[in-house]
């Protein structure tokens, strides 16, 4: 069945303005923010609620027609990168906020919702929602399932994953299905730990129940400015291995600092090769004691200048430089990769001097800004286009990043998940039987491989097919991506 | 092929005694922590390494018999119940502690290692390994995983998947994978996750690396009598409220508390209707600031009297009457099911007098010793099995008690797993797509259904049978169960 005979079931249930087809249209969602990869879907659907959105999966599975699913857009591996011959399903009108219970610590939202709007529910009973990507005042909780997003604040909160009771799905058959629920560690399986992170591979949440985190009593934050990033890394570890743990630990380093300096003025410290932007939450008498440790640690480890918020306004500017950082490299820049990598704690030192190295050896620049706390980095390759060569080389040292990540123990991915943009780089951490493991589950879910397919594994093969990889497709053949800017 | 194949084929490679088929000695594993099943397993065998392990289920798989894991046979849901016709591979030998990293807050040990020995080797780097089951004297490490267990102070540090970042797994088809990490949140599905409390059904862990956390820096500890479990229901619920999260809150009942006096005089207030032990831990500053709000809420709340622990050896006298109580009950009673299921905190006053009504309908004695901080209820549900029909009653009660859990939001299980025993309970908590979907799961590993068969799932099936399930076997038949005590 062809994409228009899909239009037409679709618009016998739904409305008019529930299904695009048309090519202007459609062009909005050709990417997420992995602008790099574009692709013009077959159709959009906008479900409005979660019958609608089962329904929707199985009239794709009746044309045997793939399914994306999009939330707000703004993921970073590409992971709602549309598929040409294939529906995207947006969750934007499934924007409900079905409850609030803080006497449980819960709330039960729809994907839609924004999450920074899960947190403005919950401040008047004195609770807020944990997780905060830098997006979260435009990301929607869907996407962060999705992803299993991080932020700032996770090195003390953790992960979407850990603050996710329970959701409701419409797996790759369209059958709704509850996974976990309101108390923490049901029996059976956990599927709803694999649930989330699974990149819209296994379903599409419709439902979702997250854990809300009660407000903290006293917030404090400090800016340290070092020499460089080899004082601020063993700062951080300092810090830590004392049996601190800061709310936040951030690292920005010279080239990060002077792009933010470009673009919001945020007023650094003069000369800084490194700041630090630490954060402790909690208790007053706790917040205070340590407070005073962690300034000890930054003198000890060479922070020249060290200032702390007198006020929110003050730490809000503190935070201004790091939030607009990403965007801020666009001063200094006209084309970059923002990577995402993890590392043991204890090697940021030796990581961050090999990444310059490596970036010094391709004539490319690289800057730092990244959750220095739990050891994710989020490298910065800066590059211009209209140089021949340069988009190579960027990419090959983005590239090499990843390798120095796993020959640390580290990890591909921290927070932006694997999409379409990492799918190749999976082999560096995961054996074939590792990879085949992941598959017979993938396959569990969805034998038709119509849910998301090409994102996340490296080579696409057939379900049923015996262990054995093919030697097939590349992923964005899969995908049905026609152009790569 | 017969057991008898399968031994010769083992005794190829593994020494004599590593090989057990003599009915008595067979006979010694024929239960585990639930004692009230028993089946004499049809061979046990004792790998010595993870390599050894992939052989005997390699081995299991061309025989095509089925194999159960044990670690030290202290679970009570009958997880590590033999199988007839079964192999029993006991993880005693994998005993090694690889590593402990202290700098990474990360140790690697065999499944075979005890739980508190985890402790004893973090100890003099100041770490050490949080969830803390009862047993933890004796359990393992590979048995912990298995079934995700609990213990007192999970209400603050969280169970055993939180605690687990990376398995080395033999799967149910004998390759050896490895799942996660030392980094948490690794990219693509967390089959880590799924695997942790998988009871078994998934394969079988031959490496664990866990996370170890930094020993506190104060611990205190009080102990609150009050008139009845109303009131310290009440004040748990407020202390949480609060915004305090103790390190554990621990609730003894009347009939609890008279069991702990009999057997080892732990000395609690006379007269009391219900004890709370409550324990913080962390900085100093805090947990000073803390305590003193968890006094007031005890005491506005109706408690009568608190002590507070003034050295090391009194606060063991307050755990010794808790941590004892289990066994303690055998002093008031002949026969008793340990009962475990789970309820949000704020319903714990209600709850509890449902349990008492329905107790008194039946002329049962229930004792109530729990983790109130997490609403984890362990009613000891008292019987004397000589008393025509009590142990039928004992058994509605039971079961009843299950239902009022699960009535109030909760779940049938908090730590002690399904194993065999709550394997029917599961369609209480589950609709049939539900069920489905983990079925899906355990058939992606286990497509010839020999990994713990007959436990977790209520209604055994075939793999590759459509949805809708088969009205066959009981769950006991299929694992081979031929005596029920």
């Amino acid at each position: 069945m062809t994409i228009e005979a899909l239009a037409a079931t679709l618009r016998e249930t739904l409305r008019p303005d529930q299904v695009l087809t048309d090519r202007q249209q459609l062009r909005t969602y050709e990417c997420d923010g992995l602008t790099h990869y574009r692709v013009i879907p077959g159709i959009v659907v906008f479900p409005r609620t979660a019958d609608e959105c089962a329904d929707v999966v199985r009239a794709c599975v009746a044309a045997g027609v793939p399914f994306v699913a999009r939330g707000s857009g703004t993921g970073l591996s590409g992971g709602a990168l549309p598929h040409a011959d294939g529906a995207l399903i947006v969750t934007s009108q499934l924007r409900s906020i079905v409850e609030v219970a803080p006497e449980d610590e819960r709330a039960v939202v729809e994907p839609g919702v924004i999450n920074l709007q899960v947190s403005r529910v919950a401040n008047p009973h004195g609770y807020y929602y944990a997780p905060d990507p830098s997006s979260q005042q435009i990301c929607s909780i869907g996407g962060n399932v999705a992803e299993n997003s991080g932020g700032a604040h996770c090195l003390k909160y953790g992960f979407t994953t850990n603050h996710v009771t329970g959701v409701q799905i419409v797996t790759p058959d369209g059958d709704l299905v509850r996974l976990g629920g309101r108390t923490p560690d049901a029996p059976g399986y956990d599927l709803l730990g694999a649930f989330v992170g699974s990149e819209g591979t296994l379903g599409i949440a419709t439902e979702v129940t997250v854990r809300l985190t009660r407000l903290p009593e006293t917030v404090r934050t400090l800016l340290a400015a070092f020499p460089g990033t080899d004082q601020a890394g063993v700062a951080t570890s300092a810090i830590i291995a004392a049996g601190v743990v800061p709310a936040a630990v951030e690292m920005m380093d010279a080239l990060a600092i002077e792009a933010a300096e470009a673009a919001v003025h945020c007023g650094y410290p003069e000369g800084a090769g490194a700041v630090l932007i630490v954060e402790l939450d909690g208790p007053q008498a706790e917040v205070e004691a340590q407070f005073t440790a962690v300034e000890d640690f930054c003198r000890q480890h060479g922070a020249f200048e060290i200032r702390i918020a007198a006020d929110d306004a003050e730490r809000a500017l503190f935070w201004k430089g790091r939030k607009s950082a990403f965007a801020a490299v666009g001063r200094i820049s006209p084309d970059y990769i923002v990577q995402d990598g993890v590392i043991p704690r204890t090697a940021l030192p030796q990581v961050l001097t090999r990444i310059g190295e490596i970036a010094a050896e391709h004539g490319i620049r690289v800057a730092n800004v990244f959750h220095a706390g739990d050891g994710n980095l989020h490298p910065l390759v800066l590059f211009d286009e209209t140089v021949t060569g340069q988009a190579e080389r960027a990419e090959t040292v983005s590239g090499a990043i990843l390798d120095i990540c796993v020959q640390h123990g580290g990890s591909i991915t921290g927070e932006h998940g694997v999409g379409i943009d990492k799918a190749k780089h999976l082999p560096r951490m995961y054996s074939e039987d590792d990879l085949d493991t992941m598959q017979l589950v993938r396959c569990a879910f969805d034998p038709r491989g119509l849910a998301n397919p090409g994102k996340v594994f490296p080579t696409p093969r057939l379900c049923g097919e015996v262990p054995g990889r093919r030697k097939g497709a590349h992923p964005l053949q899969e995908a049905g991506v026609a152009e790569v800017f």
